[in-house]
């Protein structure tokens, strides 16, 4: 601690801190999906913050790269730079000689590595999950950080749409348990193939496609602005007639039975047959969800009565492992935006009123010479596995209530001469400080040990 | 994921993967801990890995600084470096111009970082926990990595000793729920100044303290050795004798009340006279730790019957927040070394044998046509609140256990069609895949509901 500077500190841009009360509800969100995760099987795993830069370049595209954290080698990181790397002055060049690490960009391509490198040691399907955070060098903004946090389940090694039905079922399970009202939305990639090709759609398929993926975006002025946008792509009004038809087929499921390819038909059938008595999931053709990546299932999970984007979203994929040299996998997975999902809580007010970190009681001994006394009940009723707290702060009444509400303290027991006597303590409900009835130690950890169960 | 290079995958190094049977036992110390952590009245926080260089350089000495790990600025980094600073190819110059973040090093000084920033939000005395990983850029070897987790407890603002009371009973309680023996040394920082003057030591104070912190290492041979050291540094026969006298008193209490000054006498017996009956706390005047950092009480943690450092530590430090300009603010805290302690846990075979991220049962379709019936099952079972999974895998036997042994699932299930009639399953013992009867799902639920609870 030589040297110490007085700065007056700040946090890097796009980080938090986070106050116990935010930690409690956050912990509330993960436990809760953890807890649901784990009754379908799921295990989870922690792969490091920190990865080599050849195993996370290139997996996000161009715009990816950029935003990665790279971090400078340790020691004199130029010694092996090349003069002419030097002159240059082009940090693209020099990076690859100064960073040989970077901070992970998602839990996916870990999650692609980790596999490939514990193949033997892991069981097969693999069902894991994994939260925790990650990095991009975004532009900071409202809800958008440079750290945040993941929370997402995959398996790997099963084509089995019964996958899809599970995930989906942690969905409906994990969003009811937060007192999240949602609409899950699902699509399979290649029933969008076939309805272009049911449409006679043959060329520009991706342009098309990428059309309708705005089909919900306001600013493009839904389907008329679309079907505008499409015939100046140079399809003809028939064909476009003929897409939002198939798009718009009232009865989905007997659509698909009718006009689809069997193959592709089967797939949705065999997951969609689970949820038709499920209001809360949707069969939705025009869902276009991460168009170069998934190949199959996707999802896209809204919150209900509430202005935001997609609150959690995933997908089948092909080929995760391929890009390590690994055998080829499929995979299928869901991630949960645990910062959206907050925020959304935040804004309904979904949080139980009941979540905090603190304890039950907080002892406040009036003086000094009675701490020592007041400790010891203190810590019978913490042997007693009851969570309670000694006041040791500022002898101000003040001080102590902003104590006790800061973290929601629900009873306080006050320690004076009196009751170092009697050993007999006076309970007060420590927000509106009305006083519930008088006790001995005994009796106190018999009604709190109820409570506390 | 445009442009995939196949690459052999590894790990950066001095970072790890952990396997799911490694993240339940790692769970297990940390929800052990919290749970202690919480009955006492300490809150969890979170600080962000990236804080600013500014924020960390200088906390922690010369070699600290080297151990930093830096972030490279994104975009073009060697824009804003003035040309001079660039020709001159000095590493540690170029630094300051092109990375402004680094990773933590540890949890202590972004504490003081949240403390001063957050104050007005904080109740105090604070009582926070951490528990999270930490970077440094050291050499790796057997026990040690680049990224690591620490879990500090502290208490900020209250120079009350019952917080060193309150410390040590979580150390005994977290240590008396994992199962590990320990013996905790504790000391006072101030003894040891007294003890010096009582031997009249009033010159090379610091190397004369420096040297006693070395009487356990086997290498300086013991007292004899240490105390050829203080002759060599001057020392007159008769000061080194008083001295180890004075270290060596068989009764340290006794020898405290007489011999020392009242004020520290005071401080160590409010403190240890809570202990006199606890045979795991020894008060060690031998025990220097944290020479230039704390400033009052010390505490080192061993495990007893292993071969190992400290696998716990902690003190009480003044002046936590003055770093950042925040009024001088006493702090008092303990460390759990959470990687150590899974090690002496590993190599006692302390983790409970139940400890499995895995569900209670394991249901086995024999054939595709049954896996639909099979999947009811199962989440009847969910929808009871029991833990249970439907086997989507390859149908190879070997393979299904192998599943079953890598996740610990205790019991299973195989339907085929005749279960599909009679809606009668038998139970097996998935381990040693012995039959333990018949049931339906009614009888099923009741069984494992009350395993589950």
């Amino acid at each position: 601690m030589s040297e110490i500077r007085k700065i007056k500190p700040s946090l890097s841009k796009g980080t938090r801190d986070f106050l116990p009360r935010e930690v409690a509800k956050r912990n509330f969100i993960f436990d809760t999906i953890k807890s649901v995760f784990r009754k379908y099987g799921f295990e989870e795993i922690e792969t490091p913050a920190i990865e080599k830069l050849e195993t996370l370049t290139g997996k996000y595209g161009e715009e990816g790269d950029k935003l990665l954290f790279k971090i400078l080698n340790s020691g004199d990181y130029l010694k092996d730079v090349p003069n002419d790397k030097f002159q240059n002055q082009n940090y693209k060049e020099l990076t690859n000689y100064i960073a040989e690490k970077g901070l992970r960009y998602d839990l996916t391509v870990p999650l692609a590595r980790y596999v490939v490198m514990n193949q033997e040691n892991l069981p097969f399907p693999f069902k894991r999950f994994h939260i925790g955070p990650v990095w991009r060098a975004d532009r900071p903004q409202k809800g958008r950080y440079q750290e945040f946090y993941q929370c997402d389940a995959d398996v790997i090694g099963s084509t089995s749409l019964l996958n899809e039905v599970e995930l989906t079922m942690i969905y409906l399970e994990a969003f009811e348990k937060l007192g999240v009202n949602v609409t899950i939305r699902m699509n399979n990639r290649k029933l969008i193939d076939e309805i272009l090709n049911i449409s006679g759609i043959a060329e520009n398929k991706t342009a098309v496609i990428t059309l309708l993926d705005k089909l919900d975006k306001v600013e493009w002025k839904g389907e008329k602005g679309i079907e505008q946008q499409l015939i100046a792509l140079g399809l003809t009004q028939s064909k476009t007639n003929t897409l939002f038809d198939c798009l718009n087929s009232n009865n989905y499921l007997q659509f698909i039975e009718k006009s689809v390819n069997t193959e592709v038909a089967k797939e949705v059938k065999s997951v969609s047959q689970f949820f038709e008595k499920e209001s809360r999931v949707l069969f939705d053709p025009t869902l276009m969800r991460g168009l170069d990546y998934y190949t199959g299932t996707v999802w896209e999970v809204r919150a209900n009565g509430v202005q935001m984007g997609s609150i959690a979203a995933g997908g089948r994929y092909d080929n995760l492992t391929e890009m390590f040299g690994g055998q080829n996998m499929s995979g299928v997975g869901i991630s949960f935006g645990i910062e959206r999902i907050y925020d959304v809580m935040e804004e309904l007010n979904l949080f139980p009123t009941t979540i905090s970190q603190g304890v039950l009681l907080l002892f406040v001994p009036r003086e000094e010479a009675v701490e020592a006394f007041t400790f010891q009940q203190v810590q019978a009723l913490r042997d007693a596995g009851i969570g309670a707290e000694i006041f040791l702060g500022n002898v101000k009444k003040q001080k102590q209530f902003k104590y006790i509400e800061d973290k929601d303290i629900p009873y306080m027991v006050e320690i004076g001469e009196n009751e170092v006597k009697s050993a007999i303590f006076r309970l007060k409900n420590a927000q509106k400080r009305e006083i519930m009835g008088e006790f001995n130690m005994e009796q106190l950890i018999a009604k709190f040990s109820k409570t506390q169960a």
